[in-house]
């Protein structure tokens, strides 16, 4: 069987938590590296470039796609954000598997450049909990919870384009069947193209 | 998320062990329940009606397919082979997951009439240690042993057509590694339809 690593897209909507998880993941497994997006949009107060984001002007941006240095990127809100592919490669290469947290877009556009990524799509316990999430982070105003739930509502439209849902109920157990998850997407024949050509091409030479 | 059972089909050449594998599955796990297929093939030395196979005639199992009451059959060397309805769905209603040992093409039947269900499929380590296994066996012919290599060759046609593969190289270790992919399956999307759209109703109405 194929021991290479794996690309895990993970996505979810804004309030699922989905950023704590990836964190928990990293911290309690090490055979996972988390990609670092570009992205044209200013960093929020205590953002670090190269930590959150490599922060990025759109000449750059756009630059980058020409040479096909992202794997992936999307529009959101008039900025621009991307996946450069050399971080990928590399931590591909040690053997890692590379988590992706990025939207729909941005997934799809993996799962078509490399049939065996993994997507994960991170669901609320039930939309009244989202809402309470959202509202509970006390820095958004009403207006903008309204227009993350505008977009929640868009992005749910995708949701059977991934390959499993995990529900965020708790970050550790979350963390977990995510990781649990990625553990049995090696078993998926797209994973193993080279076993299954080496034993069928083995058995008709018989 | 959606606590209902699983159908897990799980196929494999001849020699693989997957028998043994299906047997230790529903011997280390209580959550299994193995179909019984019925067929119209002689029972060899030691088979028991209602254990190994149903067998039945060549007349009821038209008739049984005529009256839907076979989830999916296939003919193999003249003889037909088929998945009683009734066991199946009652073993669903108690909550259990039900195993299928069937053929692939009864396998692309149930995944086209039960699209939640999840495909195995059983690899020997090698082409070379398929054949040590076939000749280990003692029990068959030249003449029958180029035959089963001939079908494992046709067989390894669709095996990208599974949801996964794994390799029998020991008996636990390939029922426990079936186990998790089984639990691992829960998380689809197709399985976890009515959860989905009640987030996604619920987002979109406030």
């Amino acid at each position: 069987m194929n021991s290479n690593g794996i690309i895990a897209v993970v996505s979810g909507f804004a309030g699922t938590g989905k950023g704590t998880v990836m964190k928990k993941l990293v911290e309690e497994y090490d055979h996972y590296a988390l990609s670092i997006s570009m992205t044209t949009r200013t960093p929020r107060p205590g953002e670090v470039d190269g930590r959150e984001y490599f922060f990025t002007d759109e000449e750059s941006f756009t630059k980058a796609v020409k040479e096909d240095k992202l794997i992936e990127h999307a529009c959101y809100c008039g900025k621009y954000y991307g996946t450069p592919r050399e971080y990928v490669d590399k931590q591909l290469q040690n053997g890692k598997d590379v988590l992706l947290e990025i939207d729909i877009q941005g997934a799809l556009q993996i799962k078509q450049r490399f049939p065996d990524s993994y997507l994960i799509f991170i669901m609320p316990p039930s939309s009244e909990e989202l809402v309470r999430r959202l509202k509970g982070r006390g820095t958004e105003t009403d207006e903008q919870i309204k227009n993350r739930l505008k977009r929640a509502g868009e992005e749910s439209e995708g949701i059977e384009k991934y390959d499993a849902i995990v529900v965020n109920e708790d970050i550790a157990e979350c963390a977990s069947d995510i990781n649990r998850l990625i553990e049995a997407s090696r078993f998926r024949p797209s994973h193993n193209e080279d076993f299954i050509r080496s034993v069928r091409e083995g058995i008709r030479s018989l």
